[in-house]
């Protein structure tokens, strides 16, 4: 109310809306392009034409004047640096912010949200996840009073490309990189796409809205896809399972649990068909069962498709639901499911040693398969659910043990039933 | 604005949001239990206790009188009549109206949204299509400013049970209808869901939205699946192909063509792993790629939640952009690919002459397969893309040849490269 009050005056009298852009990158010009494409559809539903206040990137350009010119201020920037001073200012004074930043938001959402409550101000930022796909609208819209109990996602394209090409032409990780940065998937500096940084931030922004919790990025452990091998997804594809790098966001009685790890899933899990460098997510939750949405990673065009989408949701007048309501407390341990790699000498015992191991710290197994002989032994174990403390504690006792050829490898296994 | 002026300065002094409930079937029941235990989150996000302020059903209850007390209405009675008069008088007077009842939004939609217009209120109907997944708010909200070419689903879940049993369990028609009877899939006289015209009602508002053009109900051809047979499920499985009731809205240069049909859908296409009971919509624009959204058709608790969505957005004060903006024909022939049955004699020149037929109609072949002999020999054939009014031609001419043993079977094939 305070928002759209302030200055109206002037805006009623005024048949434009200032918007400042922030940003001068692939993703802000796409979205002025689209912007100037669409203005008549934008002043059709708002009532008013929207026009370019100014740009501003992080070296150059007037923040000051572009902020008193601007109604809406669209952050293209990326980083936290000047983004965060930039936005939370112009939150306080009232402007509405768009946003594509997912480290900024992930980071620092407690503090923008407050800036947005204190100047009366809208605060969106559905490019910030997933591309196209409106993940963050629904959460906060659609399923805005629905209790949610889990958010499954494959939330980066760059790994699911590699991961993808790895399983369909059988290439190294290194070559599957490598063919995704030629073609444009990955950055020459791959390492928060592939390390997993970029989806635990990403989990963090959705982990809020599912949950209401004042999630942050420190609670969400990570771990990436460097480690994998053609050999994981060779017995991937023999056993006819996908192997993703998931983010997974749950509720677990009282608490909750964010996470990001590589992961084999049966067929049938909704996500076990999400290929090449395509996004989707799951949610689940007791009134709706489940809800699955797929498209593209971010694009330049997806993104600036995304930030229309929040620029018209503005100037139409909605502000979102992105309340803390809740005081949940981030879980210690979780249950999951293993899949267990030995590189073994081929000798006797070795399988007893493993097991009686295993069993002291009640892991339970449920599949071995021994295969390959002489110097190409090894065991692969699949354990069935249970604390991730209790495999880790046998993993480090395994890790010790004298006759491994090298390294234990593991992965997780999801393999809920789905419809 | 007016709206929300409107009355205000009573509802300043009141902490209470009234909500008027129209139904007492299912849907009804399953919200209002959904409203009571949600009612602090409501309250919450917008500040007021929701109340409901009384139910009518279509027999029984006083409208006038609840109408009076409410700020909202829920229209649940399904049908068109006494919900046609009922909310077009709710909107008239400034009473913003959720509903889920397709075949009023499809058939009426113009009525109800000048009445909204009128009335300076909000009409919202998320669960009008596709139970919980949220594809009216993706294309009004996210996509409102995204012009877009073609909206593909699966929007009727009782079809996709029963031909997803058919694959799977190799029923016939009558089995699975009676097996979705029994589980509480179809109901006890399934006409409109199996004929199609449950899907057609509900593509007539996807492609309003999508394209912004005041589609009616009767532009819209539908097939339903009361005539597919064991056998054609039996030639999908070979081939690798799914079989399903789809709904295709697409922008065609100056027209649109809004359909519904059985076909028969490649591997890769988004919509082809879509199994049992489920919903999926794929929605395709240069900008976006495409988005694929997928879950549970609309079940009571699905379709409450869907429901319970509208009405916080309702009093978050966003208004839904739902504005024909564009004048676009219903195109009168359109292109697809055709899978083509015959039952014939089992003697020379059969292929020669229904080859000669398609021919003369430039209808191009692209694959043929002679099955059985004797009494049990058919062609199997398949088109390449062309102008149904084509087809249609040939068709007709090839149901009058002498050597057939029963009448001609088509289906589309749907053979679309996705990523």
């Amino acid at each position: 109310m305070s928002a759209a009050n302030r200055g109206s005056g002037r805006e009623a009298e005024q048949p434009r809306i200032g918007i400042g852009i922030l940003g001068k990158g692939t993703v802000g010009a796409a979205f002025r392009d689209l912007l100037e494409q669409r203005a008549d559809m934008v002043e059709e539903v708002s009532g008013r034409r929207p026009e370019v206040s100014g740009v501003v990137s992080s070296q150059e350009g007037d923040f000051d004047r572009i902020l008193a010119d601007s109604e809406v201020i669209v952050e293209l920037i990326g980083g936290t640096d000047p983004a965060r001073d930039y936005v939370t200012r112009a939150l306080r004074e009232g402007r509405h912010v768009v946003t594509a930043n997912k480290q900024l938001v992930a980071q620092h959402g407690d503090e923008l949200v407050a800036a947005a409550k204190e100047g009366g101000a809208q605060l969106r930022f559905e490019a910030a996840v997933a591309g196209a796909i409106p993940v963050i609208r629904v959460l906060q819209e659609s399923l805005g009073a629905v209790p949610i109990e889990k958010v499954t996602g494959i939330v980066n394209g760059t790994t699911n490309y590699i991961l993808t090409e790895m399983a369909r032409a059988g290439l190294s990780y290194e070559e599957a990189l490598k063919q995704a940065q030629d073609l444009g998937y990955a950055e020459a500096d791959p390492s928060e796409d592939v390390g997993g940084a970029d989806a635990a931030a990403k989990m963090t922004i959705l982990a809020r809205l599912a949950f209401g919790a004042p999630v942050s990025l420190d609670d969400v452990p990570y771990e990436g896809i460097e480690e994998i091998t053609a050999d994981d997804l060779a017995y991937a594809k023999d056993l006819g399972l996908s192997l993703k790098l998931l983010g997974v966001a749950e509720r677990l009685d009282d608490e909750i649990s964010v996470r990001v790890f590589p992961c084999f899933l049966y067929p049938g899990h909704p996500l076990a068909p999400v290929e090449g460098p395509f996004n989707a997510v799951t949610v689940e939750a007791p009134v709706i069962t489940e809800i699955t949405m797929s498209g593209p990673g971010a694009g330049g065009e997806e993104t600036a498709s995304a930030v229309l989408g929040d620029v018209l949701s503005v100037l139409s007048g909605g502000s979102p639901l992105f309340e803390e309501n809740s005081r949940l407390s981030v879980a210690r341990d979780v249950n999951s499911a293993f899949y267990l790699h030995l590189e073994v000498e081929d000798r006797p015992g070795v399988l007893a040693r493993v097991a009686e191991i295993l069993g002291v710290n009640e892991v339970s197994v449920r599949s071995v398969v021994q295969r390959g002989l002489g110097d190409d032994a090894r065991l692969e174990m699949v354990m069935h659910e249970g604390p991730e403390s209790r495999f880790n504690a046998a993993l480090e006792k395994i890790a010790e043990l004298d006759f491994l050829r090298s390294p234990p490898r593991s992965i997780r296994v999801i393999e809920e039933e789905f419809v």
